[in-house]
């Protein structure tokens, strides 16, 4: 949703006479041509290799863009639709950009043709870091697979990928200076030099910068693999390994060596001014367990693992400040004995980082943001970076909270998969971060967001049909169509319960992530519509036929699923886990239709059926196999309507 | 289906122990690492990057393949598979390729995991040519799109690809000696050399080889626009052009300079043994008005353009054999003076193949295989090459026919929907050209082609998933389940009716391929399914009340499908031209329903509605925008039958 945004009257066409005239460098000509072949994906409508016609479409810009794109660059824009033509204006190319997209964000399909309706926006960001990060230790994301990622965070404005590029799961940047990292710590799934260069370049000419995060002390096993002389504890190492995580020893000058080279190396190959280097989670055990390191920290009167921690930190500052750039990790790195240049990217909360900002440290805020914790969209939506303690700030305070990052752990994910749990959620999280403050209203976010996920698709994004291909995986050469019902109405669980099932040891990277919990979309939309229209037709009390009809034509393909569906079931060692699931979703269906009947005829149920109905309910709000029955919540509502309503 | 199958008892589970050994050269590594990810996709499971595992199945060859693949190599194989392993055998390397690709298509799943079931295989193609010709001139089809076809023609061993690499509307391949010809006609879509041997490599790795084909001397305007002088009439020539479709002057010395160079540089740049120079449908109208033509024909005692055209193939021959190519053409090619090692492909049928064979020639059978006629699997796979007058040849003539092509004309097709017009029905031809005469099962074979098509979206193909975009395109962000419904039970119009369509003039190739008619699959699945249904239950006397039930809840479905329907087909102006379509699948289900009460209650309907609801049939039988309602027929069994059924 742009800052603002003023409705004309009437349309402009987009037809093949459509065209775009620019007054523009190199880098913009690409974009126009990838404006062109996404405006031709979307419509159909071949706009290159004809003849030059009528500019439909005039840019102006009066700079360039950075070589290396800066935090705070202006990407402000304003663009004007009449029905006779439209212009795009901005102070830099770099809103030409972000214009661009909203343009052909407004591309619709009318009953005369394609067109865009006449409309004035000027539009600016309201955070200067608005960033996606991606886990590619854990699961190794190949670079077709980031770069059609980037693709949708330009379409929604995002500014920053930000590559957790290094994990106790794997090393995937390729270092020169240290060839063991990948050789010994990818199992061959790592980025060559060539193509990380190669992977800036296609970010920055869509407008997005890339940060990349080397985690230290901690999350660091795979570095030991080749270089264990950098663990505080002996090896040998192996990816596979659970219990104590390892972290760097950062009492050996040996290891400041290393990290000088390394750092060095990095920082030529990472153009960006921002250099992460996590910072996470170290846990103590190693330290604790080396007398080493004990004695370090007793000689220099630490008086815990914070205190090595900083200490080393301090270290890496100046490494990281001697290469021209600035440091950024997260919350557990904020210590008083850091330079105020550093930023903070915090996991724990607006709290912690107005904390920060009191005492003149940035921060960029990614609580709220955690994708892999498969939240719905409205969820994500509501945290905003300046709420709670960020709220109270003064302005000069406020300045340092930068903005945000939606961050994808890749526990959970494979290159199948992982475009279905970034997108269309990470949309609201971008339009949390791009426009104004007060723009929360989570229906018509929901609405916007619906479109969007559809055009994400012409970006060749896989998020709606790599489900397909997985339920097709699932039900052999069985129909999908049952399974698809199942599939439209669960949801996996939620934050960190998924991570519980596997108590009993560490998760094997290792092992298929093929099951239902893989496939399905971490949001129901047929379940949150389907809740929207009980929600309404109970409050209306229960007098809108129109919606009685819809209410029971769900409840009705429902119900008569698990038979059909039940015989896949049986045949699948995938799908056997979902047989409960199926069950409770057609028991719950006749309870809701029988809710329904009993609505209609001024019958409140009998208190026995009510009791047992609202125990199924309980029942069923339990989660099997990983995922949750969304639609258990509404059917309640129903139960309790019937009772109520007569 | 393999020459031969034997099943054995028990199953070969493909877990993540399974592992691959071979005896391998280097070609062969990498199509094992590709059967790995294949099978990974196909399962979900991960084979690569773990450490070694007893090996599953074991590959055993005693020939590596020829550097440039030969036709006629051998490509025969056996595979054993037991509940313990499996073991692929062949003569050569190639065999073994075609043998991953059967152990790929056995790949279930079962109660207890994926599996293999035990078989024993000994398996050989019946031709040593089966090909796929895709025009790349009317639409350009870009690499990265051929590349997931010859990925698709590899899974059904076709070892063909025949490249159509120029005609009227566009050349697409870089020549270095005559850069014109694609700097002028080719609107910058071209293959540069580079990417034609990076795609003749890609092809040779998969057992397929590349034949190009250079149209001439009709078919071949975009020779004209860089080089007039070639032409039987003055220019200027542009693409666009409609009317006389122009030749090359066969009669002077300077058009045969050209063709000396220029096949001289395509043949050193395709490696394969034949060279494909068209030679079909040659308009005579610019050589009949061309006065020095017509004396150069009286001068050498030419009755006829024929003639003339003979004399040209004669030069030609002569060239294309110094440079160590076989000469391949249609159909016209053929003539006594030409030598007996030419190869003819017939667009004409089996008897021209059988008359070519009586006189020496080789053939290849493209008639009966034209993709772009829409025409149902089953249509195509009746066509045998060996059938009509070619089943009367004797041994020696039989062994000229050499197979068979398919061919994908481009005038109706864009990246983003050919392979929907190629797959899954190119299978059926595949395996028409691969299986022994008698496996002509047509219930058998759509058994097969269903898996098929399944396993062909793990390779990257789109022929499914391209019509949920499109149908998303003309529906703008409205739900597409109604449109999906309608989708399902059309198919294009046949043969070459939708080039009538176009009778007041040429084509426009710039045209926007976005109508309902570019979605739709060529054939229904749907309504085939429909017709059996009706075809079981009406021939079973109307008893069998499942069948009803099921024909019950498609009639249902589609009776009120109009009525969801209606407002999105107003709103698009791409949809407005369905209305029809849609109106009458709601009539005709009507009616399908009234024919179902009127036999479950024993009372014949009156006659005056039979008349009616056949007239209605009769209607819905034709075409609208460019459309068949292909459930119409089926309706019809059923109108008829409730007038006897009681």
């Amino acid at each position: 949703m742009p800052a603002s945004v003023q409705l004309g009257t009437g349309q402009l066409p987009i037809d093949q006479s459509f065209s775009v005239t620019a007054f523009h460098d190199r880098s913009l000509n690409e974009e126009i041509i990838r404006f062109e072949d996404q405006l031709h994906r979307q419509t159909g409508i071949p706009f290159r290799g004809k003849p030059g016609a009528a500019p439909t479409l005039t840019v102006h810009f009066n700079h360039g863009r950075e070589t290396v794109q800066k935090l705070g660059e202006d990407e402000s824009y304003e663009l004007t639709v009449t029905d006779s033509g439209a212009k795009l204006t901005a102070p830099t190319s770099l809103g030409i950009l972000r214009g661009l997209q909203t343009f052909l964000q407004l591309v619709e399909i009318t009953p005369t043709g394609f067109a865009v309706p006449a409309v004035t926006i000027k539009d600016q960001p309201r955070f200067p870091w608005r960033g996606l990060m991606i886990d590619v230790s854990r699961h190794f994301i190949p670079l077709d697979v980031l770069k059609r990622n980037v693709d949708g965070m330009a379409a929604v404005k995002m500014n920053v990928l930000h590559w957790h590029l290094s994990d106790d799961q794997g090393f995937r940047a390729e270092s020169k200076k240290f060839p063991k990292l990948t050789t010994m710590a990818s199992g061959e799934m790592f980025y060559s030099q060539d193509e990380i260069r190669d992977f800036i370049a296609y970010a920055h000419d869509r407008g997005i910068r890339v940060v990349p995060e080397f985690d230290m002390p901690g999350h660091s096993r795979s570095w030991f693999l080749g270089y264990p002389e950098l663990a505080s504890g002996p090896g040998p190492y192996t990816l596979a390994d659970g219990g104590i995580a390892p972290a760097i020893d950062p009492t050996r000058e040996e290891t400041y060596k290393f990290l000088e080279k390394f750092i060095a190396e990095m920082a030529k190959l990472f153009p960006d001014a921002y250099f992460h280097i996590g910072g996470d989670e170290v846990d103590g055990k190693q330290w604790d367990a080396n007398p080493k390191i004990q004695a370090f920290k007793q000689a220099h009167g630490m008086k815990s693992d914070q205190d090595l921690q900083a200490y080393f930190n301090r270290r890496l500052q100046k490494i990281v400040a001697k290469n021209h750039k600035t440091m950024m990790g997260w919350d557990e790195i904020l210590h008083p004995d850091l330079p105020r240049t550093i930023v903070v990217q915090s996991w724990r909360g607006q709290q912690s980082l107005a904390a920060a900002a009191r005492q003149g440290y940035s921060g960029v805020l990614s609580y709220g943001y955690y994708l892999d914790l498969m939240w719905p969209a409205a969820r994500h939506y509501a945290v905003d970076p300046m709420s709670g303690d960020a709220a109270t700030l003064n302005l000069d305070q406020q300045k340092l909270i930068l903005g945000g990052e939606s961050c994808q752990w890749a526990e959970w994910v494979t290159p199948e998969n992982i475009d279905s749990h970034i997108w269309p959620r990470n949309a609201a999280i971008a339009e949390r971060l791009w426009s104004p403050q007060n723009v929360t209203g989570v229906a018509s976010m929901y609405a916007r967001l619906h479109v969007v996920s559809l055009n994400l698709e012409w970006l060749g994004l896989t998020h709606r049909s790599a489900r397909t291909l997985m339920l097709h995986r699932m039900a052999g050469d069985s129909s999908i169509s049952a399974l698809r019902v199942l599939a439209d109405v669960v949801e996996p669980v939620k934050d960190y319960d998924r991570w519980d099932e596997t108590k009993q040891g560490p998760i094997d990277f290792h092992a298929p992530l093929n099951r239902m919990i893989d496939a399905v979309y971490p949001e129901s939309d047929t379940a949150r519509e389907f809740a929207a229209f009980v929600q309404a037709y109970v409050q209306g009390g229960a007098k809108d036929p129109v919606a009685e009809a819809q209410i029971r034509a769900s409840l009705t393909l429902w119900r008569d699923n698990d038979a059909r569906l039940h015989p896949l079931l049986e045949q699948s060692f995938l799908l056997q886990e979902d047989e409960g699931l199926s069950q409770n979703l057609s028991a719950l269906a006749a309870a809701g239709l029988a809710a329904l009947d009993s609505i209609d005829k001024a019958q409140p149920p009998p208190d026995a059926w009510k009791t047992q109905q609202l125990a199924l309910v309980e029942q069923a709000k339990k989660p099997q196999a990983g995922l949750l029955l969304m639609i258990a919540a509404p059917m309640e509502q129903l139960i309790q309507a019937s009772a109520t309503h007569n």
